[in-house]
């Protein structure tokens, strides 16, 4: 397979300058997972840990980034919106962190795929977590669509 | 009484970098409603629009901050986290944008403070809403504590 997260960075450096400022950038893909960093300096809280609302940018990006390298690989071209997410601060983010995105299953992700080839519009949920000294320090999912140009 | 929204805005200033690259600032408090206000550039994203998680963002701090705002007026120290929250994006938000908590209750308020004062743990739900020409464009909820030093 063609390893496509050079075009999810691309996005970044193009379409979204706050991920400039965060240094939140691609870490690792390989089909299954996507990865994401984020150094803790420009996100820092007055804790000396990673702001809340940094966190969940990297966790929702992860399954932003996720759901668009899977259109990518299915030549799909769409508009790629976020419809709500939800997030669990379970402990702090000490340092610099990475918001990592699993494949659910291939069968959920050919239903998104399938739903915007037949119907202009798929669907699909995704989870995403960042650890921390060997626990899960927060917990995500977010609900995500891709639209056909004629449904914006 | 005092307004102590610049307290907020001291903080913002001194321990969340990255409302310095969001242009989050305070925009009014007045003991019964907080709201917050971010220039659209800054947060701008692939359609023109602000990205969901500058929204984010806004809302979580403008709930954050109606909560430090009141354990300031009670006379409270204490360390500040937020625990969880849930946003829905029911609309694009296409220019500088506004994020609003309410007061839920004077009730709600009293017993978060005196939670903190009796058992050094208070904890709050609060709700915040952006909206954009006229409809609500994103609605979020978070869970909020506020810990004695020795809970830390």
């Amino acid at each position: 397979m063609d390893n496509v997260s050079h075009k999810l960075q691309d996005f970044f450096e193009t379409h979204l300058p706050i991920t400039d400022y965060m240094g939140l950038a691609v870490h690792e893909y390989d089909g299954q997972s996507l990865s994401l960093k984020a150094p803790l300096a420009p996100n820092i809280n007055d804790k000396g840990t990673a702001f809340g609302g940094s966190l969940y940018n990297a966790c929702v990006m992860a399954c932003w980034g996720f759901a668009y390298l899977k259109t990518i690989e299915a030549n799909i071209e769409g508009n790629q919106v976020v419809a709500g997410g939800s997030i669990k601060y379970k402990g702090p983010v000490d340092g610099d962190y990475i918001a990592v995105c699993e494949n659910p299953s291939d069968e959920v992700v050919q239903h998104f795929i399938d739903g915007f080839k037949r119907h202009g519009k798929g669907r699909i949920t995704l989870k995403s977590t960042i650890m921390c000294n060997g626990r899960v320090a927060v917990e995500f999912e977010g609900v995500y669509a891709v639209l056909a140009s004629s449904h914006q």
